[in-house]
């Protein structure tokens, strides 16, 4: 049997491969498990820089962060002193994009599911606001009260009730990124999604973008966001899970909201 | 009280303004009435070429050709060979979106409410193919045999149902550009759509526009459109009401599709 692969960070206990020698340490597609066979190295890259700690490979220097990356600079088309907002703002991404939101001198609100969640996004990752959108009844209202001039960016993790809100209170010209839906994936049938023809008043653009389309730009992200990181001006926050056993409870725990923070699943120290 | 207005055509009968004299025909925003004192002249064009029917600077060269013009090549983005989808294909915009598409080297089906409008789509228009809505029970499945490798382009004018089904069909990186949602305008609530994930899976655009922020491309549009009408490369069906008394029919007539064609409501012939 195959074993589940995810985004991780391994070092070379043994290779055939001259492009991967005993020692290097890599981030890639690995298995969850001690020890994996890759036989495919193509998506394996070496990692150059260890003095960040190597986890982040597997989220702000990895793909989420790359998603967060392309997903705002490219797909968003943001401009200073606009209105953005973030759901799922704690997570692994969007805890960058209200990062880059703000370096690029934009209001940003952000979304999460507890008080906890909350007052990271304000204390720790600078958004201008927060809130628990499980405290909401009325998330139109919600949103209306946190940008009464409406929103030019959203960038969506959610979808559902939330990108309903959100259509009602969109700027003219507005632009919103789709980088997933956690709350629709394990519903049949999904939420059903009414206020769309606020697309065509607003002409708002919804684009949904995947960070496969955007891995040539990896070398110029991490030129980007690594003195970002060692001067403090970009912080990250993990949960991580010690041990391998302890996996399959933080996988399911992420479609209730339980991590704070990117999950992290630590196999092992060495 | 002010008169219902719409787009219109006239000719001036007596003028304030240097730039339009007696007997000047000009097209734009006029009332719903034999007479109009337009007291803003801002929306009112000279025409310049009469050898066209002038009923056509209400449709295939007013506003809803450019509609048609910049929502198919500026907002679709639209490559030789791409398979087009076009809903309410026999209307005002929609039959020019198909012929806009064939003149691009591009597979185009569009959708209509009866044989009638979806014979005309055939034989008149160019379509490759057409389907009347209203006879399929299942429109995914509909769109499966129609498109079978997926649709790449969608252009929208009805909403509903039928782009819920659209959703299931894009192909990777597919764009849909949202000109209307005919069948949502008076549903309260709306048709929810639960599709919408698939922007996801196949990185696809939606984009609602709006004719007013194209205007200053109008003359570029008008020497694109008036040679092709004059050697017949494209053409054009109207609706014609005789007599302002139908008027009201024919505007109500639209949200239950009586018309085939762009409806044009004639109030007198000089």
């Amino acid at each position: 049997m195959q074993p589940i692969t995810g985004s991780g960070v391994a070092k070379i206990v043994d290779s055939g491969n001259p492009e991967f020698k005993v020692g290097d340490i890599v981030y890639g597609t690995t298995g969850w498990e001690e020890y994996s066979l890759i036989t495919n190295p193509q998506g394996l890259f070496k990692i150059q820089h260890t003095d960040v700690p190597l986890s982040y490979y597997t989220g702000i220097l990895g793909m989420p962060g790359l998603t967060a990356y392309a997903g705002f600079y490219e797909v968003c088309s943001p401009k200073k002193g606009e209105y953005v907002f973030v759901s799922a703002a704690s997570g692994a991404v969007g805890q960058l994009v209200g990062q880059f939101a703000k370096l690029m001198g934009c209001y940003v609100v952000g979304s999460a599911g507890s008080k906890e969640k909350v007052d990271l996004l304000k204390s720790k990752f600078g958004f201008d606001d927060a809130f628990n959108y499980k405290e909401e009844c009325d998330l139109n209202a919600a949103l209306k009260r946190y940008f009464p001039q409406g929103i030019d960016i959203y960038f969506e993790n959610v979808g559902g009730k939330t990108l309903d809100a959100v259509l009602l209170n969109m700027r003219v010209r507005g632009r919103i990124a789709v980088c997933g839906m956690i709350s629709q994936y394990n519903l049949d049938p999904p939420d059903g999604i009414t206020n769309l023809m606020h697309i065509v008043y607003g002409r708002v653009r919804i684009e949904g973008f995947s960070v496969s389309d955007y891995v040539d730009q990896y070398s110029k992200f991490l030129d980007f966001m690594l003195p970002h990181i060692r001067e403090g001006k970009i912080v990250y926050v993990e949960d991580i899970a010690e041990g391998l056993e302890s996996g399959p409870f933080a996988l399911v725990g992420l479609f209730s909201g339980c991590n704070v923070g990117k999950q992290v699943v630590l196999v092992a120290r060495e």
